[in-house]
């Protein structure tokens, strides 16, 4: 193990993208409420389209535009204004927001819980997501994730990369920075925890964005965080957990 | 069921008291530190005497004579006090600390653990508790608690009975105060939860303090909650989960 990795006590986990494949089941979501409703929709665009939303909602929060909102309701703000894009017509307000809840419902990636299950051996295991606490505990009652505990930026009233959001998850952990491990599948996000003062190890997620936008090889992005893993159970083997 | 109690989501527990023993574990670990280091005291009188130091504490805080400090640094303190006044030589500031953190690891009451996996397959189960985020993780982990969230008075920088504490578990868990209920062993959080607009379920810890004050008999103490429960398996039957 690399060295100031043994000090380690914690694994705090990114989830859209990392834990879970949001693409695939807000398209499988997005389906099912298609052949209930008779609608005729380009569900992967829609789901793209969803998610591209997500950060630009959040900064209107950070940059202080939009005071404190969640994540359940920016999902639904972008939402309302897909549905009217994508010519979506004919759903009750209870089909809607039982949409906006797909997001409460996403499946796993093949190795989370099993790689999870053997991390939280070794480790506290957390979700650090800017998704809200009733979002992240819904999903992991859903898909069983066996999470020690459930943090998001909801308690800190700030979205990562924002630093608060970071330390404020070592401070409740009862851990010094260094003692904690960001896992996530994205670099930016990474990079914020390592401004932060923790350890980072990155997933490759190669299809989180679909097959047709398959990601560089992890050889190709040339990354630098302390761990680099293809998914949870090499992330397992290479913590010896 | 009675009235209202239908639209119950989630149940939020306090911890000290209602789910794990703390006296007879704290007996039990000053009597393993006794042995290792060769003491006398009388360890339940500790730990009677830790726990008397501890509404005081938080009372400072909530007061604003102290500022925000968490449930760890607030048993330190007694402890700090206590030590001397007991007499306690000769131990080490990692023996202190480890003493100290005795709170992580409190047990269980018998029925806890089989009660709590029983409720969570028809409701949301999380703490609700005074002491800190860390120490409940490492408690959930070290007693093998399944707790869905972790929730603490100190992601809301107050202590029950403040409303606040009460409430803001509500909302994070996306419910209304009345599809919430706080299930603890002591009326007077019930009533700040009651008052804070949640249902309340009183579970009848006859032993918190010991065979010699031994709690009345629920019948007299004539008490007047949405559930009364004689432990966590009978909340679970009258509940129906």
């Amino acid at each position: 193990m690399k060295d100031g990795l043994g000090k380690v006590r914690a694994l705090v986990f990114d989830v859209f993208g990392t834990v879970v494949d949001w693409r695939s089941s807000i398209i499988r979501e997005g389906e099912l409420l298609a052949a209930a409703r008779g609608l005729e929709v380009d569900w992967p665009a829609f789901a793209d389209a969803w998610r591209a939303g997500y950060r630009p909602a959040m900064d209107r929060v950070g940059s202080g535009s939009l005071g404190w909102t969640n994540i359940d309701t920016l999902h639904r703000m972008i939402l309302d204004e897909l549905l009217v894009k994508f010519s979506i017509k004919g759903l009750s307000e209870e089909d809607i927001e039982h949409f906006n809840r797909a997001w409460h419902r996403l499946s796993p990636w093949p190795d989370t819980v099993g790689g999870l299950n053997r991390l939280r051996g070794r480790y506290v295991i957390s979700t650090l997501s800017n998704g809200n606490v009733a979002l992240l505990v819904n999903m992991a009652k859903n898909a069983g994730l066996p999470w020690d505990c459930v943090l998001s930026g909801e308690f800190f009233k700030a979205y990562k990369p924002d630093p608060r959001v970071y330390q404020g998850a070592a401070a409740v952990l009862g851990h010094a920075n260094d003692e904690v491990m960001l896992v996530a599948a994205h670099p930016n996000d990474l990079e914020g925890a390592r401004k932060a003062g923790l350890k980072t190890a990155y997933v490759h997620r190669a299809l989180e964005f679909g097959a047709e936008k398959r990601k560089k090889s992890m050889a190709e992005l040339n990354l630098d965080f302390d761990v680099l893993a293809t998914d949870f159970l090499d992330l397992a083997d290479q913590l010896k957990a």
